[in-house]
């Protein structure tokens, strides 16, 4: 094992980077404890040298590429952000320069990752993405190394704290969407731009990564069907609950005999289900294992300390030489799997506006029947003669091709004054 | 990094010896990729030869202290048990021939896990001890990597499946203790001597193990307060179910400004705290680290493939060449920890049995008032006029000493006919 310090340049003084430069001055002596030797900061780059920071005598850079090039350093701490740009660019130059990387950039490793670890293999350094998903939880080493004994069949989790942070919300408080989100906007929960987080691209960039790591395939960011949660109204959430049901945004990795199938969407799920009590942001994943079974990791999945956190583990393992395939395994063995989305099957919510008029449930049975959909249950509420009413149903688990069939036939009636609203509901 | 095989001797071909064969069997091509390396048997020990297991061709011996001393293996897999004899005698075998050692040996660990540790640094090589703790939960590998940035606060756990399937059971099914503690056994989810389990012992091995990871101190079996899930009675579950709670074992182990106090206890677990669903054979441990917060691992803490699967991780770490101390740090880096349990304060539950007559109501709330102990809630179900009901009390958090000295004045009251049960309520 080496033994003088383990040179740190870290790029980014932001949330996480602050948080991460806190974290290396107050726990110096424990990390080099458990590092074996201390980890130092050689230096640092941001738009700005900060005041409020413990960065006394680091060489601060204002340009993050000089610093990737220049700097004596023996990891690269990547935490700037952005798939492409001045990330990858700092990254790939330590790479170049034989130098490890730890980064928080899901987007950057979902879209340039197996070409960063095979450069990274090549150079016989390491890339530590232990916080590019789910903040503290130690989920990629968990699905890297705790569970490197098992066939991994499912991995699905919520993976984004902000979409929990407004489901939650929206649930506690009875609001509507758009409110919680503005509320939430102000907070600082979510971004001036909402889209990242409430479309399900962040979910997606964390979901590619961890069922690559599940299941040694190739990360494959375009196999993913994304549906985010901007038509989740107050509303529904008020009927799951009445079903015992929560709604939460899923990232949702499977592996069958066919192939892999991986997806990002709202779902409801029983309260008897290990993430219906998951709230607010907090993230958690659930993983089978041929071996293990069903395992659940749950923690902050965002924010300054908690990410920090996970840099930091990173950066002990590679001071303690603990060098780890990106994916848990090398490049070349990262296998392909065909995509296995077609016939999927699920049980669905199906939510609809209907003129209160006679007929009208003939009409729904007859276009579910028409295409061989089996209902459960059907909710009505209150009555509002020559109004519109909310009508409620759940169907059994079927096709989903089916059932959008079936979905088509019922916007088409006369009295559905409304497009109708489907959400999935989980049954395992 | 070594390119040869990783060459494994297995003691003990009972369950997980068993489950674990089975997994490095069914498994050689994925474990070859992960670990970068084959994993082989190149000899097992037991008893007798098992004709079901697939073993063909790996050296058979009847002898584990011989296998440790004559065989051919870079690491021994110790999955005998019990804290000295044979176990302790092969663990130490191998050491001193400087070969690593994997083991799922919980009460050698408590015992003897510092000295091990200890002998293994000074040879260079690792302990894994994931099997441990926690079945096929990566729990030590989080503790010693996952969250090596951290100050640990708490770690706290449901560490014993036997113990958690009986109180779920009890509760489902309304039945008592020993009833469901006999079919248990018939079951074989209970020894034929269950004392080890139900008195809180196998938990106390674990939790001491989790302390020494959490808090960098050495492993103190002996600074542990122990109490088992005996005396909980149907009765009691019923009413925790009234009360907003579950009944769960736990082990406790926290670190304050004095020192760290590690406990095992039956409790009531609010229904919004985590631990509150794990039912039946899981396990699932909590921890509050300063910068990750709070952390929640579950999944299956026992049986032959959850075991094996923690088994083939640490022996995927060792191929790669990944040592750690046993501990997470050297053993001359554990730091002994003053107890910290004089001044305990807890919330309470007190079931009493009272005879139905006037007056009761006065002598328990002078006794709780004597010692400044401020009683909550109080229920009472039913009368029985000059026969025995049931009362039950909650109380807010107190000094337990308070506590006690006032269940003395109470259980010396003409009108209590039983001693009182005391529960605590975990009011994190």
């Amino acid at each position: 094992m080496k033994t003088g310090p383990l040179k740190v340049a870290l790029a980014g003084l932001g949330t996480v980077g602050g948080g991460t430069v806190r974290l290396l001055h107050a726990h110096a002596d424990l990390i080099a404890r458990r590092a074996g030797r201390p980890v130092v900061l050689t230096a640092v780059a941001a738009l700005e040298r900060p005041s409020d920071l413990p960065l006394d005598g680091v060489p601060f850079f204002a340009d993050a590429r000089l610093m990737a090039t220049q700097a004596d350093y023996d990891v690269l701490v990547e935490l700037i952000g952005g798939a492409g740009g001045i990330a990858l660019d700092i990254v790939n130059t330590a790479l170049d320069r034989g130098k490890s990387v730890v980064t928080a950039n899901k987007a950057m490793i979902a879209h340039h990752g197996v070409a960063l670890a095979a450069k990274a293999e090549a150079a016989g350094v390491s890339i530590g993405i232990e916080a590019s998903v789910g903040g503290g939880i130690p989920v990629i080493k968990t699905l890297r190394e705790g569970l490197a004994g098992n066939r991994v069949t499912s991995v699905m989790g919520i993976l984004n704290g902000t979409c929990n942070y407004i489901l939650t919300t929206m649930r506690e408080q009875g609001r509507d969407f758009a409110d919680v989100l503005a509320e939430a906007q102000r907070l600082g929960y979510a971004e001036a731009d909402p889209a990242f987080d409430i479309d399900g691209t962040d979910t997606a960039h964390k979901l590619a990564i961890l069922a690559s790591l599940a299941f040694q395939t190739p990360v494959d960011l375009a196999a993913i069907s994304i549906e985010g949660i901007r038509h989740i109204s107050a509303l529904d959430i008020q009927y799951a609950d009445e079903l015992g049901y929560r709604i939460k945004l899923l990232g949702v990795a499977g592996r069958s005999e066919t192939g892999v199938d991986t997806r990002v969407y709202p779902a409801m799920v029983p309260l008897s289900f290990p993430l219906a009590h998951v709230d607010g942001v907090f993230n958690a994943v659930v993983t089978e294992g041929d071996f293990v079974g069903r395992t659940v990791l749950e923690g902050r999945g965002a924010g300054a300390h908690p990410t920090a956190s996970a840099v930091a583990a990173d950066l002990v393992d590679l001071a303690r030489g603990r060098v780890v395939p990106t994916f848990g395994v090398p490049v070349e063995c990262l296998a392909a799997a065909p995509s296995s989305g077609a016939g999927r099957r699920s049980a669905f919510y199906i939510r609809l506006m209907v003129r209160d008029e006679p007929g009208v449930f003939a009409g729904i049975a007859g276009a579910l029947s028409a295409e061989q959909v089996s209902m459960e249950k059907i909710l009505q509420r209150g009555r509002a003669p020559a109004g519109v009413v909310p009508v409620v149903m759940t169907v059994h688990e079927t096709d989903e091709a089916a059932m959008a069939r079936a979905l088509e036939r019922i916007a088409a009636l006369a009295a559905v004054a409304e497009p109708p609203r489907l959400i999935r509901i989980e049954t395992i």
